[in-house]
């Protein structure tokens, strides 16, 4: 196989990447024609056949080789749902806004690009202003709303476009909101998980599985947060007194598609005319450079939840991974300012940095994925959440982390979630003993049981605790207009859990969840090359996907156009069709080369030529070999190399080369 | 085959059905730990892989098949595209709210009930008020909000929970609405249809098939629809006043759990205690019984827009369908209260009963597509659009409908919507001609450039058609104060068009839009039926599902607990697995008849007994038959049913037959 061409920096590189996905319609901007709409990506025809090819795979890989219990829910999801789960109350970003025009920034940028500009400008810093900068940017995650407010004031950070002041952070939920039924009393989100389907579910899997664990139960599907785009900004301001010929010459679409043809910025366009001064027009450029393909506000996830035993958290096939040897970053490695090292996973379950087997087994059936897709095994880590990253419910926590030109981008968590999400749903169960109740109040004895059962989570765990503590707890009823004084046989407090062998416990999850749209994007940065063309004045563009992933698996073409070998290749087509080999057929006249190229570009592995009525050639997309096969055999033979039975070399072995 | 065991009636027949695919999750109410939500289903395992396997059929049939060019759109879609398609303004119901509590009913659906229950009960009606209340039920669908409102009030129809009065009818939006970033000033809705993502990529696609038509562009994806369940209800009350006895007796919980089991109807509990007068109870229970699992609120829909020339509409492959022969139900025919027939799409097509070549191949292949699924072609037909059902703009229009225990029910539409959609997203284009502006308006001119582009399209247009048919228009100039005359040779307005061959044109649209979750639930009824166990003392539920569409090809048990036997049905389903077969190992000790009679309940064609540690039987689940095979075999011989590649009648020749 051959190297990548060497580009300039890797922004040269990943330009030349996104050009042609998006020349070949692998990505469209959404709603284009209307100004497309930040963070949402249709995928073309070629990127929407990788993607149902990674799906497929994963299915097989995970759903299939595991024989997990694969469910498919609604997006739509009530309010009660992500209330329990904790996404309404805790699913947001701090923002603040332009006092004057309203517009919205993430609080936490503008103090990390604060601090990272005066780190990197002010030279005249004393040790004590840098160290106390640097902290900051350190615990930037932990800080409160407050903290952070405090902050920007004490910095005088105002809104980067217009300089105007800021307002107090506040929080901004991340889930899109809407209605569900025509009242408008019943509130609901677009999932921003699929996990909580799978979670409000657990009783029945758990019956379906026949009352046991271990199970795994699997989801694919959409996913919804509303980001806030909130980068640094280029402005570019138009203006055009009194002539419109300015105006004109530099107009919005030229602009546009300039910008759109060099970057994958995002851009917006505000235009506001002034009519009152004649044609005073005022144009305002924003360019932001978000993580394009990957900062998404639709995407595919992919969601495992492994429940098991919490007390036994090892895997009857841990084995069958255990020698895989990868490169692994665990959280000590990363406090002491070590790199990534190879470790083999039964190596990192039994010296215990990796927490227990089961989470191990999926670190390496992870690996195993993401490598038969194409992800090169160098660019590959899978790096330990620190301290601070990881839920405090959290036993441990690994993240696949591929390299692109982006840097490393998280593409698979793997976390033991403990007991929380199951926990989260569980039924609290308020029981009052109406019998002590009645014997300590007697006619108010209604009044207090009422009043019990009314009870909120919280306050009702917060009792649960006291009395197991204390033995008693005081207790306000409102309808008696006074507190009373509830002692630790007069109420049970409970929530539900699973018994099994008469011992009580909720299970553990361990959660493999799979951004699929950022696992495609990596794999397309990894699968790219460019090599030069024959004549070598110009480099082309190959992907080097596997047969599993290309969009295409075969090309057909006619050497020359001729009605004869138009027939043999219509012949063919079908064929490779009926066996379940999407193919294209290409007829039209232009030069053979041309032809493998445009294929190339596409990342289809093989491409049959016609150049004779009994025989025809198949060329191989990276060593650009070819060999001669019979018309009969050639579906049988294409066949065997795409659904990966034989190997391009096996084929070589067994079929005369052709030299053209 | 046998013959499904006969019901008293349909409703007795659907219980049956939607009782196992309940119980074995084919389906889960959404949510249901926090009481559901109506219209949301989950598919759980089983649901979830045939699910699957309809779509993988559909991509290899319509997509692979026919070259189609698949894309991937969001969900969440910004309200200017809609806004363009039409869908903000025009999909609606009309509702009337009850004016003291809030409640809303669908206006058309109150009106049919009550002019049927008049029809139904009162034996005194004049003949003009039968005819009157007829006629109403007739045009239902046409009347506009004012008529239905003039009706509702002359016949003093009021809520039908309360009592009350009602509202005037209003427009109420189908779409879930939301906003889109964190400034709250774009809104969107989550798509209505997939369809929309593909118009609006046309040129894009267009451009990807070389500049030719026709191509068809397909898209697979969740829809959604904030439907209004607006049935008769049922309404029980329950009283305790100064007892909480009654209360406890007949828990919400109770009753909910008993109308569960005993139905499918959707249940809302609503409690209010009025604690000023003590433990005054008042329970309210409604029972909506909508149409169960056909009318949902978000589901799955694969839709194919075919762009073709609107002057040749012929198909290259149309003689491949051309002689297929099934029940068909043309406009003339139901209007005159005939049957639907049997036509050959072929006679359909040249008859000129189908509109042209290419919506009768479309036809011909969902035909193909649906019965290969499995839904039965004696309650399959294909009814045309009444003139009254169809858009304006639609040249023909005809539905899959499938016949189940609700009736008729349209599951796929085949619609030729002629040049709209793609008109309705073309850019308006206003070009002023400033020299013939400059020489008529002089100073003024600008102002005058200025209001013509900021015409609406409505204007525009309007504009448009005066130019043409009288040569001048009136219009107003705000920033002028006053009417100007603008003349024939002063602006050029138009929509974009395609230029082929010199000739320009809007291309026409063929849909075909596959309701997936529709024809699920219409596969089950279609292969369902029960027959005695062997002892004859129950009735055994069985699912005839084709090998391409069971959720699990083949099951494994030893026939005895063994590990010997454990340990060669792990090798088969390992080598299953391996060959992408879905299978499930039942190693618990029940019978061999209970396992069978399990994996019947599931629709698993296969099920392979290992009896030996040599060979094994395999049995098929409708005829019973088994036949002896080698361990070795095992695999090839599931893979080759499985996979469509012999029938159980050409295995059958070739092993030697068992008999339990």
């Amino acid at each position: 196989m051959e190297a990548a061409t060497e580009f300039p920096n890797k922004e040269a590189f990943r330009q030349a990447v996104v050009n042609t996905l998006e020349r070949r319609l692998f990505y469209i901007p959404s709603f284009k024609i209307y100004r497309g709409v930040a963070g949402l990506y249709d995928y073309g025809p070629p990127g929407c056949a990788v993607k149902s090819n990674v799906l497929a795979f994963w299915r097989q890989h995970f759903v299939l080789e595991e024989n997990m219990l694969e469910v498919d829910c609604p997006c739509v999801t009530p309010e009660v749902v992500l209330k329990a789960s904790g996404h309404v109350d805790k699913f947001t970003d701090l923002m603040v806004k332009d006092e004057k025009t309203g517009t919205c920034y993430r609080a936490d940028h503008l103090l990390k690009d604060f601090c990272k500009d005066k780190l990197e400008k002010d030279t005249n810093l004393a040790a004590e202003k840098i160290a106390e900068l640097k902290h900051i940017l350190a615990v930037l995650d932990d800080l409160s709303p407050e903290e952070l407010g405090a902050k920007i004031k004490e910095y005088g950070i105002t809104a980067p476009d217009t300089k105007n002041p800021l307002s107090a952070p506040y929080p901004f939920n991340l889930m899109f909101q809407t209605s569900i039924g025509p009242s408008g009393l019943s509130p609901g989100y677009m999932r921003p998980e699929t996990a909580q389907g799978i979670f409000v579910n657990f009783k029945d899997l758990y019956y379906y599985n026949g009352n046991k664990l271990p199970f795994a139960a699997a989801q694919i599907g959409q996913a919804f947060r509303n980001e806030v785009s909130n980068p640094s900004r280029i402005t570019i301001w138009l203006f055009a007194f009194q002539d419109g010929h300015v105006w004109l010459l530099m107009s919005v679409e030229v602009v546009v598609f300039l910008l759109l043809l060099i970057s994958v910025f995002e851009v917006t366009f505000t235009l506001s005319r002034k009519k009152e001064y004649g044609l005073n027009m005022k144009g305002k450029l924003q360019i932001s450079p978000r993580q394009g393909l990957l900062r998404v506000r639709e995407f595919t996830l992919a969601e495992i939840e492994h429940f098991v035993d919490p007390d036994d958290k090892s895997h009857p096939k841990f084995s069958e991974v255990a020698k895989l040897e990868f490169l692994m970053f665990p959280r000590e490695d990363q406090v002491s300012g070590k790199s990534a090292r190879r470790i083999a996973i039964g190596e990192a379950v039994s010296q215990g940095i990796v927490n227990n087997a089961t989470l191990g087994f999926f670190i390496g059936r992870v690996y195993l994925f993401l490598t038969h897709l194409g992800i090169d095994k160098e660019r590959l880590r899978f790096r330990q959440h620190l301290a601070n990253e990881m839920a405090h419910y959290a036993a441990d926590c690994w993240d696949a982390e591929i390299e692109c030109s982006y840097g490393w981008i998280e593409c698979v968590g793997i976390a033991d979630r403990s007991a929380y999400d199951l926990r989260a749903h569980t039924k609290l169960v308020i029981a009052p003993v109406k019998k002590e109740l009645g014997l300590a109040f007697k006619g108010n004895q209604k009044m207090v049981v009422e009043a019990l059962e009314a009870m909120e989570e919280k306050e009702a765990m917060e009792m649960k605790a006291t009395l197991e503590s204390k033995g008693e707890a005081e207790f306000r009823v409102c309808t008696l207009g006074k507190d009373v004084i509830i002692k630790k046989n007069m109420v049970t407090i409970s929530k539900e859990t699973k018994k099994e062998h008469q011992r009580v416990f909720t299970p553990s999850v361990i959660e493999p969840s799979f951004g699929i749209g950022r696992i495609i994007y990596c794999l397309y940065e990894h699968s790219f090359y460019t090599r030069a063309s024959k004549d070598g004045d110009e480099q082309l563009n190959v992907f080097r996907f596997p047969p599993l992933v290309a969009p295409i698996k075969c090309t057909v073409f006619p050497l020359v156009q001729n009605q004869k070998y138009e027939e043999v290749a219509k012949r063919i087509a079908k064929s490779l069709t009926a066996a379940g080999i999407s193919c294209k057929i290409d007829i039209t006249g232009t030069s053979i080369g041309k032809r493998y190229a445009r294929t190339d570009e596409l990342g289809v592995p093989l491409a049959i030529t016609v150049d004779s009525t009994s025989s025809v050639t198949i060329r191989e997309r990276d060593s650009k070999q070819q060999i001669r096969v019979s018309i009969e055999e050639v579906a049988s033979v294409v066949k065997e190399v795409t659904d990966g039975l034989s190997t391009w070399g096996d084929v070589l072995w067994k079929y005369p080369t052709h030299s053209s």
